[in-house]
């Protein structure tokens, strides 16, 4: 994008200087077929010169009759310098493990990008374990290179010690846009290994730091530098709207509850929270909520988190990556002094790691696409077979959480769709991992129940008034008709809501 | 059951002895509507006369028109004495975590007893947590208690502990039946705590103890102690079919391939199976493997475990119960000296551990009811509505487990049903988490591929030849009509296999 020329002077290794070429340079070490792990988790700390250089490449490659498509890896989500403009140039033929880019959406579900859409913590560990073959190319965006070689990473970790470990090459983006009190706030840690020489990871409190502030890279490795002066892209805040406020009503009466009947300490416990308007609302909640001094344990650091460690309502927070919108962003670098010491970026394996997550007790608030009567959650396909984004870190926190908190508006386009449905047409939650459904109607606390204890309790508190008699009717006569009744169930009408949306445009019966 | 005096020689401390009844007498201690755990894990170490006479006090109660039922929680699966006693007097109407009584599964489908199905790693936990509500009575069976007051565990660890711990009363049947070199066997950690107060869990290998040998128990909390010589009563041993040999070879083969490519160590990594001909098949199967010396950290130890261990094949075995035909059992009782140092009896909650099964590298393999073309696994419905036994802790150690891998028969109901479906009908394991499906016609290494390369593969590998037409030709037309072409899928279809199976008996189109 930018043309003026850029700042080399985070690039203060010889070795690495000696590698310090254009983005045109760089991309075109990446030859069709090639397996790159990119950096990138939520809009932060993506590469973004090379990937458009490469496109470009691409285009003409395509044009010239030699389609050109590679395989990329990422932490998650990235911005539209990479998926977006990769998938333009038609270059991405595989992908993992998370997208939330619209045109690499599409072209899942045409059929046209195989998509492979893993658990965010294992994603590393399956890198090494071999069965996903060899990664041919690391591209990292990184905030600085040291004298001494060390490399300070950028805006977000993800699986990038992973990459640089594993690939075979490496291209580094040095992006002096990035603030450079990142130095300091990240712990990579380094002591994971594949069984049976794994080890218990030492980490007890979110605050406790237990890897080093660089990444280590092996220069003879580094076949590219890259400067770039790229801003992040993330998405614009937007204020909660009534369905969030409500849902995040509900939410912080029940933790009310939970600390007035002793079952969470008044200072709650290690908080870990989705992205977006819902989540937004709930840590705005937060803020005039009596816990303190809370705690984050969690992948991304959103505004609501910014504005919470700002007032102290939070001591500190631990993550894998910022998602703030530009404003929160820009206080964030302005204030860096004030955040500096109480935010601890880590890698992805470890912010979702399972043994933390159970250890630490996290309280996980994550958002879903849809719910059923017994209390599985669909994360990740609409009407079953077309991929939102992917199931994220959401099965690494509901799983092992101390209690596992799913939240939507109880209709969406436009009440077309009830977020309540009989059977969920994809399951990425299964009931035993769910425990708490949140929508604007109410909350559902299904701990401890049968599966028709919690078909009456979600039919009770959650579902949208539009929505309510047609599927206490489905349920009355599944009590009665169906096959077994533990989970009764009318095989004939389970997708019907669906399938009539599909059809019709409505999941209402006319 | 048996009348005979029985000896009390193994409750050698004078205040437990001071509690000694018989079981009519400890039964009366137990109220309508007392919530009760129970030890019991598949058959082995479970109470039994206790039970047997509370089910007597039971009938007596009803027949003078005084319903009397109790809430009924145990490690899982327990024994006819117990789970069918209480059943056949009306007697259970809520019960967790497990069960695979065909009477209590009865009653579960015809909407009688309340069941909640759960994870069996987070009982202990969920226990604690408080949201099950209080724990009136621990009714536990145990192997000795010792002259200075400690309790020696019997043929299963379970939740005993968590269950003596938290119960405010405790009634403990001494079954001199039970081996009593058992002492020494068991590894019981106290280490462990409500967040915010975890800790990493010390254990590294499957041989490390990390415990003690006997639990502690508070003797104010005991009001009865019930001498007893019951055997446990374990499913006999059904020698491998046709089906279940072609499944062993097949993932012999796998094994031998990945130790062959590098993927895992010759002698693998720590093996976790479930029970029955199949599991029983694969590791009669890995007697004549080379992989030697092999662990197991499992759930419970099966006929085929102890052979593997008798000729070495297995240098040790951890687990949280037995799980023995009786002619197994009484080799183990014979041969005692020859198993004592090589098998660890553990707290479920230690045994099923994510943080442990994940740190391990556990090779889990289990059984399931069926698989869909995307890996979706349901382990626990029968066309979706009827529960067949539980999750158990197939949940805990697919998802962490270094390769997750289901096996089933190609066919069920002698051909009519095919364990390959378009859509299960209830998911248990998400499709991240099943790496690998076998049945009788082959297996499908999932890892890596999207969602459409997977359905390709379990189509030509793992469907029995009598549906595979069928399932191509929903496949072919999910590809080209579906709503999204990420997860192809027909709803109006998508259930109609186990819709057709509930009308006419056959998933097979005519």
């Amino acid at each position: 994008m930018s043309s003026a020329p850029v700042s080399t002077a985070r690039i203060a290794n010889p070795e690495f200087q000696a590698r310090l070429m254009d983005a045109e340079a760089a991309a075109s070490l990446i030859k069709p077929g090639a397996v790159v792990g990119m950096s990138g988790f939520t809009g932060a700390g993506y590469p973004k010169a090379v990937p458009l250089a490469l496109a470009r490449q691409m285009d003409e490659a395509r044009e010239a009759g030699n389609p050109y498509a590679i395989k990329v890896w990422t932490g998650a989500s990235t911005g539209p310098e990479l998926d977006g403009a990769l998938a333009r140039a038609k270059g991405i033929d595989f992908r993992l493990p998370y997208n939330s880019d619209p045109l690499v959406r599409e072209q899942i579900n045409s059929g046209a990008v195989q998509y492979f859409d893993m658990h965010l913590s294992q994603v590393a560990p399956a890198a090494w374990q071999g069965f996903l073959g060899p990664l041919d190319v690391a591209l990292v965006e990184v905030s600085a290179i040291l004298p001494d070689g060390s490399v300070v990473p950028s805006s977000s970790v993800g699986n990038n010690k992973t990459w640089l470990d594993r690939a075979d090459k490496i291209i580094l983006e040095v992006n002096s846009w990035q603030h450079e009190a990142l130095h300091g706030m990240h712990d990579i840690y380094y002591g994971t290994a594949l069984p049976p020489h794994r080890k218990p990871i030492p980490l007890v409190t979110p605050s406790d730091r237990i890897g080093q502030a660089t990444f280590r890279v092996d220069p003879s490795k580094v076949v590219g530098v890259v400067a770039t002066d790229i801003p992040d892209r993330n998405a614009p805040f937007k204020a909660p709207d009534a369905s969030a406020l409500a849902i995040a009503s509900h939410l912080l009466d029940f933790f009310q509850n939970e600390v007035r009947v002793g079952r969470l300490p008044a200072s709650l416990l290690p908080v870990q929270s989705g992205v977006g308007n819902i989540a937004n609302a709930v840590l705005l909640g937060l803020m005039d909520a009596p816990f303190e001094p809370m705690t984050a344990y969690t992948e991304v650091l959103q505004d609501g988190m910014l504005e919470l460690l700002a007032a102290g309502k939070l001591s500190m927070a631990s993550c894998t990556a910022f998602s703030l919108s530009p404003e929160a962003a820009e206080r964030l670098n302005g204030e860096m002094a004030l955040y500096r010491d109480r935010i601890i970026l880590r890698p992805q394996e470890i912010s979702n790691h399972p043994e933390l997550v159970r250890r630490l007790g996290c309280l996980a608030m994550n958002g879903m696409i849809e719910a059923d009567i017994y209390g599985n959650v669909n994360s990740t396909h609409m009407m079953g077979s077309r991929i939102q984004n992917g199931i994220g870190g959401s099965g690494d926190f509901a799983r092992n959480a101390y209690i596992s908190i799913f939240m939507a508006p109880s209709t969406a386009k436009g009440g077309a769709i009830s977020t309540i449905v009989p059977q969920v047409s994809h399951v990425d939650h299964i009931d035993q991992d769910v425990q708490v459904i949140v929508t604007d109607q109410g909350l559902a606390d299904l701990r401890g129940l049968s599966p028709k204890q919690r078909a009456e309790k979600v039919i009770a508190n959650c579902v949208h008034p539009t929505f309510r008699d047609q599927l206490a009717d489905y349920y009355a006569r599944a009590l009665r008709d169906s096959y077994g009744k533990h989970s009764p169930s009318l095989l004939k009408e389970a997708l019907s809501w669906h399938q009539r949306f599909i059809e019709t445009g409505s999941m209402l019966a006319k």
